[in-house]
């Protein structure tokens, strides 16, 4: 039964472009609005995202100030950082759940003050409206789990608000996380993460540095000096995990639509002797993780909701060192895919539901 | 005058042909002769490079058999790796100088027996030709100059025979070198650089994984593990100027034709402001070395024959840290431009003649 | 029930390899042997197309001499050129249907000799094996229909063998044929169709005109004067269709991976409004075929078996013309995903199954 | 002696920058001002354009209302169409010559009002200071001459004004301009120019559709029906040198950044091999033409001021048909290029002076 109603508060930047086309093809859900403000009124013909089978639909964007909040049982934003946590907060007061695609609610980002806000008591109707299992933030939840599906499912499963991870991290976290969970990551050590991102990971407003006879043949660092944004989510979730390293994390801009292609440096506290049996084991059962011997590329992942990577021992170097490359797409298990993932959790769903593998 | 005669062994592929256009538009050399074994007898066109003057030429391959190698003053060899060594040596001792463009002559593939037969007595018609200036390699050199110009000037300029460095480290030990030479890199330290290359860094052999299908949109590591073919050139020049530390160095095929960016993170011994100052001033002279302070893009240094580099402390790590950002043209300051250059000392004349900045 | 087996000859190519993938996730097919010469015994993982559901399979190729031709109930010869007309004949020969990709069999290059070694009594083994509607080529039957779908339908679906339309000719005779058909092509008029391809088009041996270094950035014709091999198709289809016109057909190479563009300017007898309505009428029930308002792009038909197309009339001139624009995705509608729909009908299958819209 | 001061207006786009860059290396031109009203107040390096020697320079932009107008020998307008024409009358009205790039001043576009604005008198002060041969626009002067140079050489050496011609008509002029002066095309007959430019060829202004990520990979014609701004300037041309024929002109928008294919179908009156005998004759002496006998490629003509091109007889067609197809940078030849080739002449230098073959 196609009956679950989402909202989709952004709907036509490209991840909520994604999220539309994965709802309008998802077996269970249904959607229920999409907005773009610029775009109001305007409609658009969605197809099943590739890798999934479906027709396709017509999508009639509203104003955000518009959206029937109510009517969703979950709402997607991926509305920009900085004004996404207040229509997140409306939408779960409205009594929706909510996966927040911004920062807004990432650990790093989120304040006391905001977390506080999505404390207050639910309208009686919305809250009455939900399920049993579906109760308001309460006072005795610390926090808005951190939605990189793999290392979160209970807190996902139990939450109403989800903060979804940023697309950089992502692909540096699935890589990273079995060392650090196994406690391999020498204390106090470096690890240094260069990424490179395809350019729909800045968005689809018009800028002059985005537009191609600018990014075409040729590439680039920003954010350089260790100061990009994604920064804080990464250091605490690794923190989370126990490590206690320096993160050298520096972004770059390929001449590419979609993907992102991360290769981690990571110094350990011993050599294991087949160096991707950690994370072969660690990811054996994971739908959306793929544990490669071959270097993975972005044509590998692109349109698919999957981690592809590989790990090897780096030679010719006096401390045992490791090295992690990962691929993924930055708008499917970089944003929507996993955004659908924690949302199929969220409302009790097959986790895989929806998803192109 | 332009009467230096000049022969350019493998002459058809991408470094050949940039050797080709940058020869044929040079205000002091002529062309000698230019092969290319499966071209022999092909004429093409040759167009001044971009960014020198000059009108086009046509240029007739012959077959490598046929080059008359006593006939140029100075011969380029842009043969594969493996073919390179025995041609230079031939060159050489039909008197001619030599640039080698291959890794064969460089230092961690340099043989002793290689070295020695370079030492064997040139023919007695040949050396009486050479000028004054031009002796024979004498047992007094203890081996042939690696051509980083910046790093070996006068050994360059004394030279019979110099081995062009690669395309990777030319970017990357400009990017090290003033601050292995100052002792600020930290005793065993891991210093990592991620490159990426445009894939004439492959050459134009017909390769089915370089076809435009199978790059375009996509973007992945190759030789990762510490592997690469270039390590040995760089680990060895570091070693010259004193600095002992552990390179991880892994390069990545970007989706365009021309350029290398190189990503280096290179814990150092001294503040960073202090490290950074010295490593600014130690390039005020070059012309070929561009210090900015934006983060250099590919697009800033295609078909030109600089080094153009950033550097910035690295925020929110216990060690101090730099980070160094580096853009070469590959078949420019990565091959042929490099090999002007350094022909251009070899040859008495002005560094940058005819030379794109 | 997946149990119809099917075989592949010639399945590492592009076309190839989309027929694998297109095979593996169909719901009624199931891959019998799929032959590669220069890669035999390498064993494959092929996904589901995007646009189809599916899981991953793993294919071994074999060599085309050992193909079990006879266990396939049909037989997809994505050969080159030259070649495939013997294989497919052996496969007919064996008991198989078959989907010829190549040029071998289409108007223009079939010869009488060639139609009548289709026309040997086929082993007694195999012709038992077959069911009931499934009889050989007899000689009643003229010749071997040409698999434009759209236009063929009876005659596909009473097919042994079937010639699959060419990539260009599929975009352009969809666009032109409905105005053949309506006798709206005004006798001895010049209909000018310029069409440009991605690369994957030209297949993907490795070849030098075809590196990313030399395909990036530039666009040319390419077989222009009105020579293509295609040509012979498309004139014969047109005069079937009861036209009388000269077409001036030119190719031309796009930096793009997949997908065609063909450009169509067409003077029509009648007026250009009455023209259009009938056209549109046309292709108004047909799955495959999108009429559109906006002018079709790449971006809107890769990875999915569809033309998509839109017609308008010339403006300032003094002849009636119309301009008829059409976009297909060159290895789908123009090369597997054809040959799917035609062996869907030749199987009595839905012609429909296994595609992706 | 490097002192003929030229003004730029509208110096920050495309076309803009290549003429800062023009300028800037020019043997006898020196750069008096360069405006540009976002970025008024920013200071950029300028290359030498790739293709012509010469040393980088700083140019600081000033606001258009603040160009000193008057100190300028020359000034190139490169603002917007609609805005453009106003402020060259304004260089005129202070005494300047104008070379205008924008369609304002094209045939089709200008108007007999806009015509007389240029005629009235220019300040005394402004007059007086302009040497002998710069005469005001008298009233015996009919129009502004279209600066296709090749064929408007001696009223372009006379002109004070020139409206410098769009990048297509360059490209599809320059390939049928010699059939049209011999009376070749066909009266009636109909023209077809399939052409495709690169994303430069609409500015650098934000827009989304011009964003990487919706470029590449795809294809499309814009414009479709025959409807583009620059058929006028096409046709009037054609109509002057003596044709009567129907031009059906189509633009698509290529996945690279510079340079224009045109790809024209051309009913003649004679054999078609008499009409390329005479059509190669046209250009024997032309600097900036190439005649070829291979099929033009973008990659033969980008960052130099060429056109390229070659012509075929089309086969298998009742009537006899040329194929004309030509090449050009649409940045160079198709803008500053040509029009910096027209400042050469208006200002009595050489015509090639400072410009890249």
């Amino acid at each position: 039964m196609n009956n679950i109603p989402v909202g989709i508060l952004g709907a036509s930047g490209y991840a909520g472009r994604e999220l539309c086309a994965l709802v309008a093809a998802h077996p269970r859900l249904s959607l229920a609005f999409a907005t773009a403000d610029r775009r109001r009124g305007e409609t658009v013909r969605v197809r099943a995202p590739l890798g999934v089978a479906g027709r396709p639909t017509d999508v009639t964007f509203v104003a955000t100030d518009d959206a029937p909040l109510g009517d969703a049982a979950l709402v997607f934003s991926a509305l920009p950082h900085g004004a996404s946590a207040e229509w997140s907060r409306r939408a779960h007061a409205a009594g929706a759940k909510v996966v927040d695609l911004s920062s807004d609610l990432r650990p790093g980002h989120l304040t006391a003050e905001l977390l506080a806000s999505f404390r207050a008591p639910r309208s009686a109707l919305a809250v009455a409206a939900l399920s049993a299992e579906r109760s308001a933030l309460s006072a005795a939840e610390a926090t808005i789990p951190y939605g990189l599906t793999e290392f979160a499912r209970d807190e996902v499963r139990a939450a109403d608000v989800v903060a979804n991870p940023g697309c950089y991290p992502t692909a540096i976290l699935v890589a990273l996380a079995p060392l650090a969970r196994a406690g391999l990551l020498a204390e106090g050590a470096t690890v240094v993460a260069d990424a490179a991102s395809g350019v729909t990971g800045a968005g689809n407003s018009p800028r002059e540095d985005l537009l191609f006879g600018e990014v075409t043949e040729s590439f680039r660092a920003y954010g350089a000096g260790n100061v990009h944004r994604h920064l804080a989510e990464m250091r605490a979730t690794l923190g989370a995990l126990g490590a206690d390293v320096d993160l050298v994390f520096t972004p770059h801009l390929l001449p590419v639509a979609r993907g992102i292609l991360a290769t981690c440096t990571v110094p350990v506290t011993a050599a294991p002797a087949d160096a991707l049996a950690l994370w072969r084991e660690a990811y054996a059962d994971e739908p959306f993780v793929e544990v490669v011997d071959a270097l993975p590329a972005l044509a590998d992942v692109q349109h698919r909701n999957v981690v592809r990577l590989t790990a090897l021992p780096v030679q010719g170097v006096r401390r045992p060192t490791l090295q992690v490359i990962a691929a993924i797409d930055n708008l499917m298990k970089g944003a929507a895919g996993q955004a659908v993932q924690n949302a199929n959790l969220m409302l009790g769903l097959d986790e895989t539901a929806g998803l192109p593998r």
